[in-house]
């Protein structure tokens, strides 16, 4: 078989995978841990079980490459919408997309698989890791797309605070709609931080 | 029987309640919500079974009534430990007690309960207006001994992204020990509080 004719196989199996990913983010942030298996997310990506198992040989390896997939599809999104950082946009609406991480079906079923891995024990070291990485990741864009300077003393806690923040607004937005309140902390909490970050 | 004859059982029959009450948050905490039922909690209490289940009829009422009555006892300890507020206290130590409220067994216990209750019907709206009531007394406790004037535009909010960090910052902690990071994000943001606290 050349190249060319191996090709269309190599698309449609990486389209199978992407579809997997998706719906394992999907249907942990709407089912929890619990309801989420392999063949769950199977089903509802119209995937046979084999061919899920064949990209994905575990529960463990499903649904921790779904979060770190769709972590990174959202990393891209963001430089993407703020191409040129702090120096083309206001920084409150950086801060404001920033916030936005955390408060969709991402954040959602990252949160389940947080929390299971607090007493899973397949599960702990693996999304240990993938949090450590993702975290590292939403630093960077963060320090980049708000132009702060991280020589300063003081900055980079300043940019880590902001981001726990976000994450605490994500969790108060896990049983009710929180936008109204979100959206007043955000626009005080923005002030704060140009004011912190000069 | 008289009062007198009767107050030795009340007595005992509160210190099972209180038993099974501490019981059941270390349980949560340690054991997530599928590993925490009735009788895990009466066998670590030292508890029958049907004397749990006379205090507690359904897995939903001990486990709502323990998040609810450890945040008590955690708020009423918090307001002990300062009892002139910010008068006699320094903020940051203020701020360093605020966000261990959201470091320990409490946090973790309570978390797994809104995890829960993001996706199991019977939990959802009770932990709702757990998490109202608990989340309006944190609120009202920090206002309190930061000595914030919430009739100044932007403290009220200021407050509140204070304990979105805080809530962050316990997240944080789930998987890893985060003390060393978190206290220098402390340092930084109660220095900036201060200053936007006036």
């Amino acid at each position: 078989m050349t190249t060319a004719e191996r090709l269309p196989k190599q698309d449609r199996s990486r389209a199978t995978r992407q579809r997997l990913l998706e719906a394992a983010v999907a249907c942990l942030a709407e089912h929890g841990w619990a309801g989420s298996t392999v063949a769950v997310v199977a089903e509802r990506a119209g995937v046979s079980r084999g061919a899920a198992q064949h990209h994905f040989p575990t529960r463990e390896d499903l649904f921790t490459a779904a979060v770190e997939y769709v972590a990174e599809e959202r990393s891209l999104a963001l430089r993407a919408l703020f191409p040129e950082g702090a120096q083309g946009a206001e920084r409150r609406a950086v801060i404001g997309a920033l916030v936005d991480l955390y408060t969709g079906p991402l954040f959602r079923a990252a949160l389940h698989l947080w929390v299971a891995a607090s007493h899973e024990e397949q599960l702990g070291p693996r999304v240990t890791e993938l949090e450590a990485k993702v975290g590292r990741e939403t630093h960077r864009i963060a320090v980049d797309l708000l132009g702060a300077d991280e020589s300063q003393p003081g900055v980079r806690e300043t940019v880590q605070g902001l981001l726990d923040m976000a994450r605490g607004l994500g969790l108060a937005n896990l049983l009710t709609d929180d936008t109204a309140r979100r959206e007043r902390v955000v626009a005080q909490w923005a002030d704060l931080l140009d004011d912190a970050l000069g």
